[in-house]
């Protein structure tokens, strides 16, 4: 088990800031910088939407140029700058390069991400004092004031980090993002940066965030929808002196990486739009990996599944619907459904099981309605047909989703 | 253009009770029995969800055997005879062998359908007396309470009718449905009778309303939910004496049959739970039917899309979004997207143009926001990528919505 913390402590390397840059009211925290004291080699996902917002774009062009020297990270919030045509990828392309002025690096070497309303152009003037403000602003100790300044509806930062200890010395892994509402598999709107101390080459960082993403960002529904926006990095500074040489390093670095990314995909959830309930839906015995993955994000997507669990109601049948509709093979014939309160299974104890073979079992509405009560659920789903394992995270669909997302331009 | 009625008149060879059998509570009707004077030539589709109910296992096999006879459909509510094993299908069987015995006819000529819960078993005693009275209650002038007998949710009854003159005479072609729910393209959880006094066989049958449901019940979302009892039927009993037999007769059947579905779909999602407002969504000029298909049923699924139309914002950037993100070839570059109030276009104005070339255009906001505020919006999305098209009907997601679902077994 690594042991993730919700702070991050000062990472050797970076320098981070979050500012009020006049971008949202109330002086809220609206502008992050990183910045590094060296080259980092870096990773990068992106969102699979084929309408991708300009900073998305830059991004994976600079990345691509520069996966090996990587110096800056720049996010603002209340404009996504997408659907903004030639002018939104100049400005953003601006950006880079008053980071650059700033850090007295290459525009390349600065990456992007920008969340918010879609089809506004950034707000340019605001955004070139910022980035002063934010460059002379910049602390190893800023990582709070950072996972604050790139919420948009979230209620909460995110931070998660956790440091490993080898025979070469130590070295952390630390990661913000920010989630809430379109928050879908295959990279939603996320927006997360990693940052290791740990050495290891570009296409190490990319292996490495890509095979995390997997088992994280990749496993988290909210409302299903996919974003113009979604990125994450993993920028590896290199500045502990521990070089993940061996298989065996790799294989502890991956873990850790899993844990942080999977701690802060988690914390996405428990705030997305208007959820009320966690609940973790862990799909076994199914023909395949990638049907027990389809299976799970099936359930977890499906609205009268969510608003269920809002309501408090034990409905099995919609479970059990939504498997047979997921497109991957299911048979209610061999399945089983366990549900139990908590977040994790507690010496491998399912808790109530509620479907078999076909059918509900005798058990106890009552009994069933208490644990679907609780503010965390765990869902077992057997599917008896093969080897296959999916676990996804997602939460309910409540009448605040509705209020938030009907509103949010307003 | 076909006119279609939302009543039934006499059809020749059908007769049809909706009565109350003790199924639901305050006396609503909530059983339906048809029953015909002469064998009909019935085709017949069903969900896709792997998660059949019984009474679609049953029917699917009672059509298998006698598609040229079928002679009664009978219909519950409350229960969904869906995941209630061998016992389940064993009931449904007993409740065909009830309408046999009281028709005089063979048990393999009555198809069954069941909507309600999941997991319940049907109410057999209550079954067997309503059956008895809804066969005394048969009229061919009981369209109306058939129509109120197998709603759920729904909040009002939904029937079409219209009649066609031929040189050999008329026929008329008639559909009652029931939707609300756990609608979604690919058969959602929508049962509908059609009925016809035309003559055919019954390959005609099948094929005339499998393409019928493609422009129709295939082609509306409510909540993208497909359920596990998901039924229509095409019965033509002939009496008209009207023999479809060129293709020009069959084309104009087909089309007449179209509108009545289209009417009767439409109308679900009318009645959609919780829906405040009525949305079509033209894909054009996609790189292939299918994928206008798929475009339009993203934007129409998406809850960000359905949640801003609840909030009356016309935030073109989830649409867009949503159709960056459905998988079909889309490019934000070409594409064009207006809005317009109303159920379909007058003289081929498609309204306020919002966006265009990757940005929006500078639209009124007012204007774009009076538009989106009515109950009826008409969404144009040209793809300017090839010559596909698809139109797709859905409604908002609300808060009504929630509550609905959130409470529904309690």
């Amino acid at each position: 088990m690594v042991d993730v913390e919700a702070t991050i402590p000062p990472v050797k390397g970076f320098r981070v800031a979050g500012i009020h840059a006049g971008l949202k009211k109330d002086n809220a925290l609206d502008f992050m910088l990183l910045v590094t004291d060296r080259p980092c080699a870096t990773g990068g996902i992106f969102t699979t939407n084929t309408v991708k917002a300009a900073p998305v774009l830059l991004s994976q062009r600079h990345l691509a140029a520069k996966a090996g020297e990587i110096r800056a990270v720049a996010i603002n919030t209340a404009s996504a700058n997408a659907a903004t045509g030639m002018a939104g990828l100049a400005n953003a392309e601006t950006v880079t390069k008053w980071v650059s002025e700033q850090a007295q690096i290459g525009a390349e070497q600065v990456l992007v991400m920008s969340t918010g309303v879609i089809g506004t152009h950034l707000p340019m003037e605001k955004l070139q004092a910022g980035v002063e403000r934010a460059y002379q602003s910049l602390s190893p100790d800023g990582w709070s004031n950072a996972a604050q300044a790139i919420m948009t509806t979230d209620t909460r930062p995110k931070l998660a980090s956790t440091t490993i200890f080898t025979s070469d010395g130590q070295y952390t892994i630390a990661g913000i993002a920010k989630g809430a509402g379109m928050i879908a598999p295959n990279m939603a709107t996320m927006l997360s940066v990693i940052i290791t101390d740990a050495r290891m080459n570009p296409a190490q960082a990319q292996s490495l965030l890509t095979g995390a993403a997997q088992k994280s960002y990749n496993r988290i529904v909210v409302d299903g929808d996919t974003s113009t926006n979604d990125t994450v990095f993993l920028l590896a500074s290199g500045a502990s002196g521990v070089t993940l040489n061996s298989p065996t390093e790799m294989l502890q670095f991956q873990e850790a990486l899993v844990a942080v990314c999977q701690k802060l995909a988690q914390d996405v959830v428990r705030d997305g739009e208007g959820a009320t309930k966690f609940i973790t839906i862990d799909v076994f015995n199914a023909s395949s990996d990638e049907a027990a993955h389809k299976i799970a994000n099936t359930i977890a997507s499906s609205p009268l599944v969510k608003t269920a669990f809002f309501g408090n109601d034990a409905n099995w049948g919609r479970i059990v619907a939504a498997a047979g509709r997921s497109g991957a093979a299911f048979d209610p014939d061999t399945a089983k459904l366990w549900i139990s309160p908590g977040e994790e299974l507690f010496e491998e104890d399912r808790g109530l099981l509620i479907f078999e073979a076909g059918t509900p079992t005798s058990y106890s509405e009552k009994e069933a309605t208490g644990i679907i009560s609780e503010e965390t659920v765990y869902i077992s789903l057997d599917c008896g047909a093969g080897q296959g394992q999916a676990t996804v995270w997602t939460c309910d669909l409540s009448h605040d989703y509705v209020d938030i997302n009907g509103s949010y331009r307003t």
